[in-house]
């Protein structure tokens, strides 16, 4: 067995988003994306929403193919559970975009990942979207996220690793600063 | 055709939205949610989440199934586009927040609604997350959201609806205000 032809294989290509960073760093127009979602309601609190195409590099980007969610509210608030709820998306996209910045991290630190996991709790008082009491704020109160790392790597590299995700991740943005939303109904 | 008869419905249980608000407003501990998901990580940026259970009304609450959302990286930037991308999850939960919103206040207002479609459009400069520049920020520069709603209301009346479910969304609220986020790694 030949060792040193072993190489870390986390399945990022770290070549092509390294060439990706030097081409847009040369044509910052280029990495000016706009993603997309549109959402129909279904009946209650039932939505599906389609996630296609979206736009990057200068030009429209169509995938070929859509990805469809179901969003519902839980029975206990007297719907019909028909997909996650909304918040819990939240949790979905924070957790999904911590775990792909992990394993791009570790393929570029040359870390050998054997499994990611992570577990998330977020905490929230529903008396803020009940209308009970105004002081209470509708969304969570905080977010907790544990991962379980299993890798060729020491403790402090592991924490490294999940530290570097963390500053280079648009969800970790997204959720720990404000973004501004427009909300419009169209004529 | 007796015209009398003919009763708002949007599918949505009002009555047992006010119920609860009333119960909870007598038992406020009773209204702290926590709101969960595991992740693993499956190759490159494709990882797997997994809803299922949550905390509320002082109990643990098994919804007896589990939702399950794969997402990944676009072909674009090298990855394998085996699910929408970690931030297109977080349209997927703004638009689903807001529209499920709109059907619970048009309930209780009685307005019946025909359709409800929601368009979302989130900028990002990718000089962000690559690291080109320091002063970008990694998540969206902002997120426009554009309602086509068909209800038997006037303009003005549509327009209160969409701007009531604002006030009480928790994405809404997540996404344009700041909310703590602790990771750690477990030993």
């Amino acid at each position: 067995m030949n060792v040193t032809a072993m190489k870390v294989d986390n399945g990022v290509n770290v070549e092509a988003l390294l060439g990706a960073r030097t081409a847009l760093t040369e044509a910052p127009e280029a990495a000016r994306f706009k993603w997309r979602a549109t959402c129909d309601w279904i009946r209650g609190t039932h939505s599906r929403t389609t996630v296609q195409g979206f736009y990057g590099l200068g030009a429209e980007q169509s995938r070929g193919k859509s990805f469809r969610y179901d969003a519902d509210h839980p029975e206990l608030f007297a719907s019909e559970d028909n997909g996650a709820t909304p918040v819990e998306f939240v949790l979905v996209a924070l957790a999904s975009c911590l775990t792909a910045g992990i394993a791009s991290v570790a393929q570029n630190r040359n870390i050998q990942l054997r499994s990611v996991k992570a577990t998330l709790e977020a905490g929230m008082d529903m008396q803020g979207i009940l209308g009970i009491d105004n002081e209470v704020r509708n969304g969570f109160d905080g977010i907790k996220v544990t991962f379980h790392i299993d890798a060729d790597a020491t403790r402090e590299e592991i924490a490294a690793l999940v530290a570097q995700s963390q500053r280079r991740s648009a969800v970790f943005d997204i959720v720990t600063n404000p973004t501004n939303v427009a909300v419009e109904v169209a004529r």
